[in-house]
Order: C-alpha cells, then structure tokens, then sequence
C-alpha cells in the first residue's frame, strides 16, 4: 500500500510500515507542479490539509506546533532580528508568524514552487493574505540554492528552511555546498533552523545533516517536541545552527519573549528547554554520530 | 470504517475520524475474554502489539515512552515508595518498572481480566517473567474499585492507574467513588497518577476527571507528553494527584533521581519539567474546567 487516497474518503501516508489516516471532507485541489503533486483537501479532524507528492504537509487546525517552534527558537535566539530569510514555505505559514515580531522588518519568501504559493493563496488565505498585505514581506520563486547565491554576504539575521522532507528536489538542501551557502549570508551571531526528521525511523537523515551542519557551523542544537499530524514516533526533530555563537542556550526563550508573541498557542518556556534535552536514546544515538 | 483489521495486514485505529495504521506480520491470538476483545500481533515498526477491544494498547517497541513517566513520575514524587499498587496494568509493564526502584519493596498489580494476564505472560514475557520471578511481586485479579474496598487505610505510597480508555469497565476509575477510596488507602504524602486523555480531542474525559479529582485530593497536577503509537495530536495526558501535599514538584525529578533507573530511555529531568508545563492552548482549556 502506498500514499494514497482510498474510496475518496480517506487520505493515508505510510512511513515506513506505519502511518496515519484522516477522513477527508472534500477533496479541493488535485494537480501536478513542475516539481511535485499538489492536493488540498477538508478532513474532519486537522482542518484543511495540504499534501505535496502525498506527504502531509500542513494542517490548518495543527500548524501551530510546527511553525510557533520553526520561528520563534530561532527569531528568539537573536538581538532584534531585523532580516529574516524563509527557504521553501510556500504555503505562507512559516512567514506570517514571522511577521508577528515587530522587530522584524524585511521577511524573504523563496519558494521553488509558484504552483503552490498560487494554490495556498487560494486555499490558505488566512496566511497568504496576512503576508501579502505586509509591506515587510518579500516573495522570490526560485531554487533556495541559486537564491542564496545571489544573495549578499552576512545579510540574513536568521534564516528558517521550510522544505519538504529532504529527497528529491529539497535533497540539496541538507547538502555541504547549501551550509557552507547559508552560513556565508548569515549575519554574524546569525541563526539557521532546519527541519530534519524523528530520530527514530530516520537515522540516516541525521547521519547525513550532522556531519556536515558540524563541519560548517559553530555550534548545533538538535531538539525535539512532539508535531501532531507528522507521523511516526511523535518527537520530531529541528536543527538549529549558529554562527560565530558558542551557544544556543535555550534560556533566551523565557516566559517574558514568549509573552510578547501574539495568540501562542504551544510554546512554553519550559517545553523548550525540555525541546533541547535529548532523551537518553536519542542522545546515544547522536553519541554515535 | 470502524477500528479492524484490514486484509490481515495491516491494523487500524481510528479516533474520531482519524487514526494509525500498521502493518502487520502476523496475527498471534485473538480471542475474547469475559471483558474484551484481546488480540496480540507483531508489527514491522512497533514490535508486538497488544490491541484491547481494538484500541491500540501497548506495543513493545514504543512501550517505554509510556511506562518510564507513569512509574518514575510518581515514584519520585514520594520518598523511598515502599508500597506500590498497579490498578490494570495486566500486561505487567508498568509492574516490570516499579521493580527497578530498590527501595520498593512490595508492587501490588490488580487486574480484572485473567485472560489478559494468561495472554501477556506467554506473548510479552520479558515483563512477566521480570515480575513473576521478583518477590516483591503480587497478583490480584480483580475489580480495582472492589480490592481497594478491602484494602487497609493509608497503606499505598504510591497508585499507578494503569486502565483502558475510562469508558466501559474503566469508566468506574474516573468516579468520585473510586477517588474518595484511592484517597483513603493513599499513605499521608502519597501520590497517585491516572493516564486520562489528549485534552484535544477528548475534553470530555477532562471536563468530568479535573472537577472530581479537585474536589478529593489536596493537589493535582495534570502533565503532558509526546506518546509515540498514541493516537491523536501525540500530546497525550496523565495526572498526577497528591495526598496532604502541598505541591507535586517536578523539580524532585531530577537528573541525579533519574541516573539511578537502569536502561531509561525516554526521561530528563528538563523534559519532565517541559511536561508539567501546560502550553497555552491547554492552559486556556484547564482554566475553563
């Protein structure tokens, strides 16, 4: 059984020999990009979804516990971040709670996909239209890796990779030539977040991400948090690298920074600090690495 | 779609209206007791599975996440827990945990369905045998509501509820009934802990388990976390509830407390403060209630 759609009732995606299912309302959007397969549909339970190559990829009722860590641990690890680059995030997610920092003052979408940014303005517009409607945000559709290249030395005050899982088109994006990239346009003290995988099922990811974020970057922090609506063991895994940093003390996410962000939904300043603490079996496993 | 197997390959759960899946390798029993449906498999990703009235109920692989918080939790909370009482339970995992703490010296398992017990020592030996050849260890088979009647004043330091969902045979150990008699036969100072829901998708359990346990015991502390093979949005719910305490200090669980269990895999001391902290989205919940 593959990632499908069965009687049109019910959307699957298998990860390894394991998966979830959802019962689906309506199917919306069914069509291929030049990239991928892009479908949005309604489901009973997680909101409005959208799937790309039939991976879930966002849930409107469960964004929140992926996109409130994607930007505020790296924007909170920062003084003032004023520039912020977003890799991949096409449907706008990541971004509008980019711009809910006033500090913030240019935000730079760069989506490989039009196709997608066309589908989520239409399906998702409660994020697209906060983005589209903010001076401060900026969308380029282009390659992550030529756009960087472009880009200027030590520009970026932090820069959030929002890729799909890294296979295919995102491969490059866990490659040495994308780090050594990134951490060039990186500003000084500047810091990059990357989504990478569990460590559980998928230990040749971080086999591959681990070697090569530490050659290049200063420091890393790998953290975990449960990601409701991604599947297998729940504890889903962010990379957070720093550059000219001797840490990444998750103390800088106290109660008081937290507190400023509007309509927080599941961050606490204690569950972050539980986010940075590697559970035994995935600390000998990184041990390894 | 109701929970079932699905062409002997794969097995399903569904909550609300979505689920998980797994794919099995082989249908080991499956059989009914005088309470419920018992089937046991073995899966390619979870390890073998215990399904109770098809509701996903242990699996050998993921069994950890969930047995290392219900038993190290609560046994920290108390000083040098004696007297141990599993009320369910009758896969003897939880029992299997309680007995590597050393100051232990009596663990009380009282489970209502035999068959379940017969069923687990043949196919998850690794914990009966750990407890049936400990002799710390006791059995009893029967009602929790009806041992604890007959059970002494004030004798357990801790109460480990380890049921199915509180609906059916379970649904008497969310009474007040039951409270007021765990209450009675709790030591001055000791702790109990009740696996109890998501407060997501199942507020209900919450709305009648939170006002019946405030109105018992002195102090309760609900506390969340990721349990991977737990359906729902992976933030799944115990709690925590004290007799003549002031407080349930999560500082008690502290690293040097936990270095002391052999083999834990999924605990530290940061991660258990990050559980006791409710996110916003929870908070706004609980203070409803």
């Amino acid at each position: 059984m593959d990632n499908m759609i069965m009687n049109g009732l019910y959307i699957f995606e298998k990860e390894k020999a394991h998966g979830y299912f959802y019962k689906v309302k309506k199917l919306l959007y069914d069509d291929n990009s030049d990239y991928q397969n892009i479908k949005v549909f309604d489901t009973y339970d997680m909101g409005r979804i959208l799937m790309l190559d039939n991976v879930f990829n966002v849930s409107a009722a469960m964004e929140h516990f992926y996109h409130e860590p994607m930007v505020h641990i790296p924007l909170g690890m920062t003084e003032k971040p004023a520039n912020v680059l977003i890799i991949g995030g096409g449907d706008f997610g990541v971004a509008s709670h980019v711009l809910k920092h006033q500090c913030v003052n240019k935000v730079t979408m760069c989506e490989i996909d039009a196709k997608v940014v066309e589908v989520c303005r239409k399906y998702f517009p409660q994020w697209a239209d906060t983005c589209e409607q903010d001076k401060r945000f900026q969308l380029h559709i282009e390659d992550g890796l030529q756009f960087l290249t472009a880009a200027e030395s030590e520009s970026f005050d932090a820069i959030i990779i929002d890729s799909t899982d890294p296979y295919g088109s995102a491969e490059n994006l866990i490659s040495p030539e994308f780090y050594e990239l990134a951490y060039e346009k990186l500003k000084s003290q500047g810091v990059m977040i990357q989504i990478v995988a569990d460590a559980y099922f998928y230990k040749n990811t971080w086999k591959k991400v681990i070697p090569a974020t530490r050659s290049i970057f200063d420091v890393y922090a790998p953290l975990f948090m449960p990601i409701p609506f991604y599947a297998t063991v729940s504890c889903w895994g962010l990379l957070l690298m720093g550059k000219n940093r001797s840490d990444l003390n998750p103390e800088r996410i106290s109660e008081s920074y937290l507190a400023k962000i509007p309509d927080l939904k599941t961050m606490t300043a204690d569950l972050v600090k539980g986010w940075f603490s590697l559970p035994p079996y995935i600390r000998q496993f990184f041990d390894q690495i």
